[in-house]
């Protein structure tokens, strides 16, 4: 909307910088100050008014905070970590090099100090650590307009009001939950629980995976999921808008994955060389090393080859297309575990669908690669020798057999790692394709081994 | 949350089932609908209450609604899609056999017809299409308590009551947005406009693209935004659980585009087995058509094959190393093109970055390529022959260019793609692959013919 707005050379005076900064929304603000770097950023800071910061920082936009508010003054520092959501301070507290954090901690307000910590006990990714502590709840005493009182008076420091949790007001159980929608219809005077809809809240353990949050959110279109321990008392809130940024990040990571790079959440141009390289090496490497069985296949083929080099002219063909068989298999596959439409129960009607699948498209690709192969040699391109014809039945039998195997190991590799226990979306292209090249060769010379033989073999 | 609660066997009376179907929460009622096939989902569906009904048929997550809501009688269809919201009633006309869509269209209640027809109108996945037009506005001349008034008897027919637009009593242009947690706290004798925050709000025109909406709503933490005509009158609105379910249906489309297969919204198991041939062929013909070219490129190089056989072995490994990269590259640079991290303006910026990482990986594998064959021929597991160290910085050599140009490919594909209108998320992994296929082997026999001139060539 304001993309004209853009002010990319910064300010020689960073106070007049930030004057002109603070009349922009937080988010524009942002990503000004994204595509500078950390120094640049960092100058008009202390020179924004204290509620601009505590926004700016409560941004999970924001690239670098946990660097950018160690550059502010430990004090301006302190009382924005301390006035900023808990979750979203959490995760700055989570980048920090620990002593920094260490130090910072014990400076901040103690209410926020204790519930960071708290929070920081939980491992990234799950509930636990998405959730926020500043939520809603009253007691099932109250009536309807106690609890819009209490809510008018506590707003300012609780991250939702749209879902109130309403609890045992002894066990401090949870109870039912009220969206403000039904709190500002009722009738004032009645019970807050008669307000509520008559059913179970549903709910997340702290431990709960980030992805598992977001289906529950989303499947029962909730503002709102409180988070609760064994005794079922309310530990937190995880909102839609946490999860809305947990959504994109599986997304980026889920691609990246199946591109065969290490995930991470950073900003391609702020990943620096070193980084880069790291990032990809390592399954660069794996890969060229499981890739390295192709020449000891094809070391142990060289006898067939050294007579009928006519075979290697079909090798990348065919071993491609069961690499890319394998590939749509296992990006359909990767995705339906995901979403939940197929369960790890389900393998084997997968298999049962993928195998006649992979069969028929191999067959299309045969026919495909029969008449190619005619076709040259019958108009005088190329010159396949006596037995052209029964090369191209080679080839188009291999396709048959290579493409069917790549269905069949695409699907299935994406359970085996559910199974294991990895994550399905780690099955990636480069690693399926791995796979079905080092069996592909081995499926093309045993076919022409039983097709040739006694003729070029 | 309520797994062992599954009714996997229909019950043989339609109306007992549907008492127990009625208890349970609206999303495990679709569940358990779409574990069956549509036949026996539509069963029980009529001695459901109305407002069930409406609940479930409200739910993005219910497969083949527009088959259901056919299979009930008309007038009960037709109450159904009158009052459940408008945006996803659309999404249901939008699907149907355009006989079926008008015919139900007329039966429609007067005011629930007029504004399908005016959604129908937006292409899909955009703004305009994924609105609802039950939102709350009012006139910026009222009180805080005369907008609190009308909220709570317009309560019931409004999508969502959280977010609030004030209009020009005359012009009807949006002048601001509230939030119900401004309103409730603000001094009810105040005007509506001084309880909204000081800023123009954040608007989407109809024809915005979903992922574009996605990324306003998430980068301004919205609840839902506005959709506006070019007279600044508001549409209609998007909210946020609309665009969680358009975020993971890209995210979806991004991974199976990637994969190589034709994107569609339809769960695995819902895919026919002909419908699945459809979605996979196409892309794997064409993919196939192109890495004919690598045996075109194999012929070119025949007599060199001839006289070498032992190069032959590692066509498959340098091959496959360039489309890993490749895939590498591309899929890091789909996420960062479609979360806006890098612009199209910074393609040359990337390709100065990823010629050199690419390089530099390639050097890495083709050290370990060549202390590969180093190792096999001196401890004697295999004899290249006696020009076996050339062989070796060959393919060296072959695997810096190789996985350099994949790099480079695999990055600037992307940029391509958007270059010329397509979604930069079709440069899929087996496509990238295939392009670097053959330009792998063409680099890897021009680096033979440079460095086994004279002794093996």
């Amino acid at each position: 909307m304001q993309d004209d707005l853009t002010l990319d050379a910064p300010q020689t005076d960073p106070a007049t910088e930030a004057a002109r900064l603070a009349k922009l929304r937080p988010a524009d603000i942002v990503d000004i100050l994204n595509d500078r770097d950390v120094e640049e950023a960092a100058l008009p800071l202390p020179y924004l008014p204290l509620d601009t910061l505590i926004e700016i920082f409560d941004q999970p936009e924001l690239i670098f905070a946990e660097v950018l508010i160690l550059k502010l003054p430990e004090d301006l520092a302190a009382r924005i970590l301390s006035r900023m959501s808990f979750d979203r301070a959490t995760d700055i507290f989570h980048e920090m090099p620990e002593d920094d954090a260490t130090r910072m901690l014990r400076r901040l307000e103690p209410e926020a100090r204790s519930a960071i910590e708290d929070l920081l006990a939980y491992p990234p990714n799950t509930a636990g650590a998405l959730m926020t502590t500043e939520f809603v709840s009253v007691p099932a005493d109250w009536t309807a307009a106690q609890t819009l009182d209490h809510i008018r008076k506590v707003e300012r420091t609780r991250e939702t009001i749209y879902a109130i949790f309403v609890c045992d007001p002894h066990k401090r159980t949870l109870l039912r939950a009220v969206s403000l929608r039904r709190l500002i219809t009722a009738d004032p005077a009645a019970n807050i629980l008669t307000v509520a809809r008559d059913a179970t809240p549903v709910t997340a353990p702290p431990t709960m995976d980030r992805e598992d949050v977001a289906r529950l959110i989303t499947k029962h279109d909730l503002l709102a999921i409180p988070v609760v321990n064994r005794a079922y008392q309310v530990l937190g809130i995880v909102t839609v808008d946490d999860i809305v940024d947990a959504i994109i990040a599986e997304g980026t990571e889920d691609v990246q994955k199946f591109g065969g790079v290490t995930a991470s959440e950073d900003p391609y141009m702020q990943i620096g060389f070193g980084q880069m390289l790291y990032k990809r090496a390592g399954w660069l490497g794996i890969l060229f090393l499981g890739e390295m069985l192709t020449a000891s296949a094809m070391q142990h083929f060289s006898d067939e080859l050294e007579k009928a080099v006519v075979l290697t002219l079909f090798i990348p063909l065919i071993m491609s297309s069961g690499g890319n068989s394998g590939s749509q298999a296992t990006s359909l596959l990767i995705r339906a575990l995901a979403l939940g439409d197929v369960k790890l129960r389900d393998w084997w009607r997968i298999a049962l669908r993928e195998l006649p699948t992979g069969l028929t498209l191999g067959a299309f690709l045969g026919v495909i690669g029969v008449a190619r192969i005619a076709l040259w040699q019958v108009s005088g391109f190329y010159d396949y020798g006596e037995h052209w014809m029964l090369v191209a039945i080679t080839v188009g039998a291999a396709l048959i057999g290579v493409v069917g195997f790549g269905s069949l190991i695409g699907s299935m590799l994406p359970f085996v790692l559910k199974a294991v226990g990895f994550d399905p979306a780690s099955a990636s292209a480069p690693f399926v394709a791995t796979f079905v090249d080092v069996a592909g060769l081995v499926i093309y010379f045993s076919v022409a081994l039983i097709l040739l033989r006694g003729t070029l073999l």
